[in-house]
């Protein structure tokens, strides 16, 4: 038992490193969406955040990675970042449904977007 | 052979997905540093943000992620992500001899640095 729980972490892992090295070659896609929202409206737009983000994740083969944040000091301030297979993949993450639904939904929340293009310099991360 | 493939592969997205609950659970540290760097020293200044990262991840168990870039349109604008278990981890990260040879590295190499403290609306990454 102590054997195979070691060897399946060890899988585990090794499937993890696959996963952050693809996020780290040539291909990849990365981005920075920076978004400035309505106050009044912060609670509704982060659940429809939080929903596209999820949904795009969980479907799309070529979605890699979203990770949305807001700012302690000002909440309005949210950033995402994004990291897709390659360019490809975003041009099709912006044609689905799910991803339509949300730009439709907070079209007037968003008082400011701006997109970076961004290039990895180093990606890590772990599992416990 | 194909059941145990199958029982090792939902192992680990078990883990995985663990993992990244735990970086959105409420005593998770997450901060957004943007750096700008003088363009003379860029590329050593890279050399060193990615030794500094990959060996603070590898070594210390409350660093689960960080994440460098810069922006193709201005190289010199870096961005790293940082995910740590609990802000104690991160003050045990700040006293490390690694990152402490990484800041007196990079004191004469950075011109602007601004620690914007945030929290997750959504956490989400996949293995293949």
């Amino acid at each position: 038992m102590k054997f195979l729980l070691r060897y399946l972490f060890t899988f585990a892992s090794f499937l993890l490193t696959n996963q952050l090295m693809s996020q780290s070659n040539p291909t990849t896609y990365m981005r920075i969406a920076r978004i400035v929202v309505d106050s009044a409206q912060l609670e509704t737009y982060k659940v429809a955040l939080k929903e596209g983000i999820t949904t795009a994740v969980r479907t799309e083969p070529g979605v890699l990675s979203l990770t949305a944040v807001y700012e302690k000091d000002h909440p309005t301030h949210v950033t995402v970042f994004e990291i897709y297979a390659d360019e490809k993949a975003y041009q099709s993450h912006i044609q689905t449904e799910h991803f339509l639904k949300y730009k439709a939904t907070v079209q007037h929340m968003v008082k400011a977007l701006e997109l970076v293009d961004v290039s990895p310099i180093a990606v890590e991360a772990k599992i416990h």
